[in-house]
């Protein structure tokens, strides 16, 4: 394989860990959640490394970065190569950071190989792709395909009361860099990411082709009933929003209870106020994150939520957001084949398999053709900070990437 | 009645207003958190008008603070009168604000009169009656009377990791007060309150005298798992501390149901962390806030509270601290008929009735002879921001602990 040698593993473990240095946490994980100090401070330690070897940096309205390899033609629509820099409040080195180190890496080596490609290629990392932030999740790429309006995300706040316009607008005035537009044209978009799941570590084999991405729907659950004393006022006095929102909870938990555990359902936000120990609490708001691969099945779970939630029998009121529905996605076959090709040709044992997970290659699958590129985890442990992986799997998953680029903008 | 005339409803009330402006919320309640900025403006504003009518500050190592009336015989152990200037996350302008205004409006009274009374008087506000940003309440009454070792309460931290200890000393060096011992030998502490509850709204009758107080009991349950990824993990892997805990919480709802809605059991704090949509939660603390007025009934609740949280199938490791074991307590008949008798003479329709809301009464009736004394407040609204209670009922209270107090004192 041309790029193989030119990969350099020590480099990008290396990059890895001094990304993982913006934002760590005690425990050895990362909390850079998107467009704060932390994550400002990454892009800021991307661009250098970037601009360290010519490329050109840029961003759009939504923040999502881009650093350019400028192809002999730059005319064509160019290949993207990334994921995104942000990471849940207890996350792990490598969700996302990966991705876009990764896509330096493939960057590194294709100039070191002497390369050059006609078309041009762009790292990119898409904003605030967790969700822990700001909710929903995959907002950059989202807003950048034109699933979201730029103006609705802007109106988004995080729990502090910042919206994602004032983050975004403070992010812009720090970085000062050439504004793209949103949506532009691209010949494609490769991902790289760890698999965050098992199959890999399992089977056991180095490379994972996303087939498709289960699909996902997203709720936000209100609970309001009125605060009051916890000594003095009698059960049946209680608009206990604690109790509704709990017995609602048992409620969700039975309807989607599956025998085959195919299901994925998730409260993973409970939030009380006033949240005191003696006050009967007065709203609650909670996440639903629920997927399936199966359009069918998600359709018919995800439509009971909206009941269930409403009709619990309580003293409270109840309001329901649909935030998210997502149907499950297929990646292009040509792309599949290409990523297989290359792997097998650099000697790497691959598993096809759909993606559990949801990542930014979901919306650039419908403006571009996608590819999505798995490197196992251990134990399939993510959205932690004990996410582990291998050094040899990180040089692994960059030599796919580069080569699949390669074969894409020459 | 002597003093009756020398209650100045309009001053009293005006106080209350002026009270409530050191941490009013925007829907007209007050957040005025324990050792706040907010408590120690407070605690500032009551001092300058106590010094202008001639009390001298001081405090204790808990920061309870005192405005003494010196008697004609200084040697005597004073008469405390007061409560708490602290408040609930959401909490409203009368608890605890009206027993400390309500007890300067009736040394105002008292000196107007010209009664200068043998015993010191002590105007008293403790520290922390409400527990909401340092769990468990009434922790300066408790380091007061011995109930709890000033060590062990400095050692208590808020969410943000502060301790009571760094703002006892904060707050120390701000007031720069004499420091009173802990536990001085007192005469007697009377309290006023407002009800937090319907009794004398239902009646209708204008002053409550409490028989006694419930028992209470409250606990502390920590549920660890494991964060993983919400879109990855099957439910037969997960450690998930959100659904071990509301299992929990199922069972502990289901024990603690009586038929005659006499057992008061909240779960008023239910924090979980990460607290993000994607993530499998990795753990829950949640309070338990049991009170009955039968000691043996509250016995035998508690006492399953340990077996139930444990013993809760589930992957995820729990525990259980128990932070308060109160049981029922009576006051004095002589405080109680007092207190009855001063109301008659100035012609309030009064009720005798156990107090189910907790206040530093308790621990004070451990220490010397308490009373405490309720007015009406708005259908028992209370921890709240819509607490109200009427100008005339203020008054009446006022009335009625004036008049206690100099019969107490010459």
């Amino acid at each position: 394989m041309a790029l193989t040698p030119f990969i350099d593993g020590d480099r990008l473990w290396s990059r890895l860990e001094s990304m993982a240095r913006f934002g760590a946490t005690a425990s050895g994980g990362v909390c850079r959640l998107a467009l704060s100090e932390e994550e400002a401070a990454a892009r800021a330690q991307l661009i250098d490394w970037g601009e360290k070897i010519g490329l050109t940096p840029s961003a759009d309205a939504a923040a999502n970065l881009f650093l350019r390899l400028e192809g002999t033609d730059p005319s064509l629509p160019p290949l993207l190569l990334g994921s995104h820099l942000d990471s849940q409040v207890t996350g792990g080195k490598y969700d996302g950071a990966y991705g876009v180190l990764g896509a330096l890496e493939a960057i590194e080596a294709i100039r070191a190989a002497g390369v050059v490609p006609r078309r041009s290629i762009d790292i990119v990392s898409w904003t605030n792709e967790e969700g822990s932030r700001f909710w929903p999740s995959m907002m950059g790429s989202a807003v950048f395909t034109g699933r979201r309006k730029l103006a609705d995300v802007r109106a988004i706040r995080d729990n502090d009361g910042c919206s994602v316009g004032e983050a975004l607008d403070a992010l812009k005035r720090r970085e000062c860099l050439p504004e793209r537009p949103l949506g532009f044209e691209c010949a494609g978009f490769l991902e790289l990411h760890i698999e965050q799941g098992t199959t890999l570590q399992n089977a056991p084999a180095t490379i994972g082709v996303a087939s498709g991405m289960q699909g996902k729907r997203t709720f936000l659950v209100h609970v309001a009933g009125q605060e009051s004393h916890s000594g003095t006022t009698r059960r049946g006095e209680r608009k206990d929003a604690f109790v509704h929102a709990t017995s609602i909870v048992g409620r969700l938990h039975q309807a989607m209870w599956d025998e085959e555990d195919a299901v994925r359902f998730t409260i993973g936000m409970f939030t009380v106020k006033p949240n005191a120990p003696s006050v009967v609490p007065a709203h609650v708001v909670f996440s639903i994150d629920l997927r399936h691969e199966s359009e069918p099945v998600l359709r018919a779970l995800g439509d009971q939520v909206q009941a269930i939630c409403t009709e619990t029998p309580g003293a409270c009121r109840v309001d329901v957001e649909e935030l998210v529905w997502d149907a499950p996605t297929a990646f292009p076959a040509a792309m599949r084949n290409l990523i297989e090709a290359k792997a097998l040709q650099a000697g790497f044992e691959t598993r096809h398999f759909v993606s559990p997970a949801g990542h930014d290659s979901r919306y650039l699958n419908g403006h571009c053709p996608t590819g999505l590129i798995f490197i196992p985890c251990k134990d399939g442990v993510s959205h932690s900070e004990s996410e582990e992986i291998t050094r040899s799997d990180a040089r692994a998953g960059a030599i796919v990437l580069a080569n699949v680029a390669v074969e894409l903008t020459s």
